[in-house]
């Protein structure tokens, strides 16, 4: 090998020389012309690479395209760049604060005189296609931090920046026309390579986020592969808002919340309903796998929380409180009660497993920043189990655990994806139980026939887990269910059971949630079904709506009624409104069946059957329409 | 009038002069012998008088048989020295503390060397027994304390009794034979007239309950006014002992307590399955009576309870918290939540009544001492309503609030009593408004044609109410249920609805619970039903045993899968154990049912039925038996 070479080793470990100072985008180019094309970026060696920049010594490289997160930031943060500069070229005098990627787009924050309203995007992003047309290169450029703050003289924040840099230190500026900054890059190679974007919003923002400091503006974007991504993010940010659970906690009366108690759910009738039917839902299914229900207190003393080891590493995320000068804590987490509960009676092998569930209201903090609606409270309600058994009973266990969760979520028309989690670097607890529990753990993922996923080295200390992400109607992803093997709780409460030889054993705990939260997967269940309900959830199942409210409201009663007996949750529009009115009304409310009675149906004695999302109606015999109705309420379908 | 009568007053009015100096004992005679000869003590212008003290001025005299509280706690009084002079005589060097009367009988503490064993205690009611039949004189003295001092110069504790008292007063000391004690009195006149009295156990005291001091001997006895009465009352505590709900508690595994929480009950499985039936046996019938369930959060913020009412005047009973640098309090109530909800729209006259019902965990402090099992918590779920009505509306929701409450009290088979409670003297809100709400619950207590007691001027300074007391099985009283009208809730929330002429006005607020507490109402229903609870409560309901286990093992099976799809909560005893011994813990466990299968009863397809509490079993067909059972399980029947 020449000294003027470098070996540059590519992802799939083919090895080949190049010449000193070759580029990611020669190096693309050697290959095909099309992979020069669609790249945008690189590693070289781990560190992220413009494509013109020269590769000095012998490399492992990787080259990004935009259909890699990688390759779609270094797009949007051009894209940022490039609104900085159409803003300093449309205002005027405009110091650059910093602008980085976000999820789906960028920002910035500037500091301009002039208070930008919405809008004024629009001359904005014409100002950013024409420089985007412009197509101006990219030019990347390392300095001094002297040589920086000379360039930056006129941009007080920027300056601020360099101050945190210690004086030794080599910085990188980017430019591009006219517009220079300073950034680490890297970036696309000209304008021209931002394929789509769109300013969407403008706030004010702390410098640096903090209140101490100037309010600049920050202009906010997204920027997507291809004009069709871009319409379908919109698309689905516009169907994300029509279910926003906020909303519709609002319009359907499910829920609300109070400056008095934030991050801590209120619920309406409406919203209690679903909460007592999902909770229902559970409790009935747990009972046909033989779990046993309990109800442990909402707080106790310090000793237990010392014990369980909450008291050590859970503490910033409790609430205290006092009984009798002993200091006291909110339960975060219902293990510890269930610890007690076990202890309370001697327990032999035969009593095993033991299936302790309980919908323990647990309090957790949260900064209040970090709040939103139901899906980040500060108490929700768990629906918690924990499962005492023998290490031989870890395999049947966790199959039944699986299997009810599979139940679960097939009810709500829930795809999920299953991670499992293996014993990390610091585990706990004896190896031979762990290999026999990870062992257990992926033979179960296999003879269900279930994909899945190992995160090596990610388990918790106490136990391998299996997590599971649910996808919602809008492919949206949420952690939902777990199962995870404890073998340290059994040892801090000292738990024990006693063998077929009569000697003292250990027992293992599973612990496991299918909702997690019953309030979050409230939240969820809003916006996947973005709140048309399934009939079995639905707060108000029924509206009966009389054609002439004088005529029919007689009949419209007596349907009513009968729909009451069978214990359908049923309300009949008595109103003095027009028909048209009251069914409008009914299918904003997402009520799942209007029935419609007139002349004809009380000369029948049917019903005319409108189905929420469905187009038409039909006339059907009343106890006909019950039947099958209550064969849908009885068995939780999703769609009848 | 001359001046050696006095003139002396009877509590019907009557006015007569006796000469002065004149006993109530001669007074009673002038009236009848039999008079004469039932009283034991009475007052003296409210002053409670010997029998045979001397009345020295003009009187109101009031006299007392054994069968008011007064007179037999004059006989529990008097039993009381007679213990101590007992004991006096048989262990000698004894220093007598203080001997009072509590509920049922008395104790006395004693300073002795030598330690007294329950055995003992026979023989001390021997010596009882000796001085009762001795027919001692119970002789008053008033003396000065100097004197006093003299006569207890040896008994260094009522010294120090003496020493707390003012030089210049006068005490009295009474004597009976040899015996004398320092005592305000009154007592009976000789000691014959004990009529029955058992001591019961002894155990260590604190001088004048100071831990500080030396611990004494405490006797306890109980007394009654015959032996009948007496024989009674140990029936009673031996029933009452049987039913003790912490006994049964344990025993029928329904709850446990933990030091790490005291007051807050855990429940187990079967206390946890109980809880839920008395849940949904309220939830639905709240329903059927148009109440909205909701849930509001455990803890809200300073402001709130600021606000309601409850910072001021119930904080010693709050325990706190902290979130966010913000205090915040445990909810000791619901109502301050409900008015947040209720704020949380406007409201129209239309719209009310709003019937709003949350089972509502809340937490008061209580004394660690106070603490009794689920009797007497420190954490409890309240079955707690808040109606909002219209003025004109109040009469018709409390009558349906007392049909509810009567509707669930006969479910359990409690008969009740009623209390009416009215202004008191500082009330709060429109004297219109308060005749008309006092108004209205007498008329809906007399067309319910309710018998109830009037409790002038004890209601709440916000509003009357009516409290319901329920008597169980052993005929003991407990203050369960709730009605009561609230003026005040409304204004400090500043509540309001629109009236039909488009005015704001106030609501009212009706605060309403039916068990009170649950957790309370659970504890009165295990000692009420003596653990047997009805079917449709128990945990487990039917216990299936095969005549022998292996030949009917199948069988057995068979037969509790089939009642487990009806939903009924069946367990087979499987275990290789004889039937005889499986049965007696069945009935141990106060199964409501017990099925016996054998071969008659397989090749009949029928069940051998054993009613808990009824002798003998019957062969009945399983579909007969099972739409038996369904129709008493669904019907909620006491008895089938």
């Amino acid at each position: 090998m020449k000294q003027e070479e470098v070996v540059i080793k590519f992802p799939d470990g083919n090895e080949k020389p190049f010449p000193r100072g070759i580029s990611l985008e020669q190096i693309a180019e050697s290959i095909s012309q099309s992979l020069r094309k669609k790249s945008v970026a690189g590693k070289v060696n781990g560190t992220l690479y413009d494509l013109k920049r020269g590769i000095d010594e012998d490399a492992e490289i990787e080259l990004f395209d935009l259909s890699s997160s990688a390759g779609i930031e270094v797009m949007r943060h051009t894209t940022a760049h490039v609104l900085a500069q159409a803003v300093k070229r449309l205002y005027g005098n405009v110091h650059l604060g910093i602008g980085p990627v976000i999820e789906n787009g960028f920002y910035y924050d500037l500091d301009i005189e002039h208070s930008i309203t919405i809008d004024e995007l629009v001359n904005i992003e014409k100002e950013m296609n024409k420089i985007i047309s412009e197509n101006l290169e990219m030019k990347r450029k390392e300095v001094s931090r002297s040589e920086a703050m000379e360039i930056f003289a006129h941009d007080p924040l920027k300056l601020e920046l360099l101050e945190s840099i210690s004086p030794e230190d080599i910085v990188t500026v980017y430019s591009q026309g006219e517009f220079v900054d300073l950034c680490r890059g890297p970036h696309l190679s000209t304008t021209r390579f931002i394929k789509a974007f769109k300013l969407t919003h403008v706030s004010g923002a702390y410098w640096r986020g903090d209140s101490r400091n100037k309010v600049l503006q920050r202009i906010y974007g997204v920027a997507f592969a291809s004009k069709e991504e871009q319409s379908e993010y919109f698309l689905f940010v516009e169907e994300a808002n029509k279910r926003n659970h906020r909303k519709l906690g609002k319009e359907l009366e499910l829920f609300m919340f109070s400056e008095e108690a934030p991050g801590m759910p209120f619920y309406l009738a409406n919203g209690q309903l679903i909460r007592n039917e999902l909770e229902s839902f559970l409790r009935e299914l747990q009972h046909s796998y033989h779990y046993k229900e309990v109800r442990t207190p909402i707080m106790m003393n310090q000793r237990l929380w010392e014990q369980s080891g909450h008291w050590n590493h859970y503490k910033e995320n409790m609430y205290f409180s006092e009984v009798d000068h002993q200091k006291f804590a909110l339960k975060p987490m219902n293990c510890p009660g269930h610890m007690l509960i076990f202890k309370n009676q001697l327990h032999s092998y035969r009593d095993l497993p033991i299936r302790m569930a309980e919908f323990g209201q647990v309090h957790r903090h949260e900064f209040s920043g970090a709040l939103n609606g139901m899906l980040r409270v500060r108490t929700f309600c768990q629906d918690d189990a924990h499962i005492f058994v023998t290490p031989d009973q870890i395999e049947q266990e966790i199959t039944e655990a699986l299997t009810l969760i599979n139940y679960v979520y097939n009810t709500f028309g829930f795809s999920y994806e299953i991670e499992l989690s293996t014993r990390p670097d610091h585990f706990m607890g004896d190896e031979v139980l762990w290999d026999k529990a990870e062992g257990a753990l992926k033979n179960v993922l296999n003879s269900l026939n279930y994909n899945y996923h190992v995160n090596e080295g990610d388990g918790a200390f106490y136990g391998p887990k299996i997590d599971i992400h649910i996808k919602d109607a809008l492919n949206r992803s949420h952690q939902c269910a777990t199962v995870q093997l404890d073998f340290q709780m059994p040892e801090k409460f000292d738990l024990s059971y006693v063998d077929e030889r009569s000697e003292k054993c250990r027992p293992v705990v599973i612990h496991r949630a299918v909702f997690g939260s019953i309030d979050r997967f409230l939240g969820i269940l809003i916006e996947h079904f973005g709140g048309a309900f399934p009939t079995w959830l639905a707060p108000v199942q029924i509206k009966v709506i009389g054609v002439s409210n004088e005529v029919h409201k007689e009949y419209a009663e007596e349907v009513t009624q009968r729909l009451k007996q069978e214990g359908i949750r049923v309300e009949p529009d008595l109103r003095d409104e027009k028909l048209g009115y009251k069914m409008r009304e009914a299918q904003m409310k997402k009520v799942p069946y209007i029935l419609v009675v007139g002349d004809q149906e009380r000369d029948h004695y049917t019903v005319n059957v409108r189905k929420y999302g469905q187009e038409g109606s039909k006339e059907i015999q009343i106890d006909e329409f019950i039947f099958n109705l209550k064969k849908s309420i009885e068995n939780r379908w999703l769609n009848e």
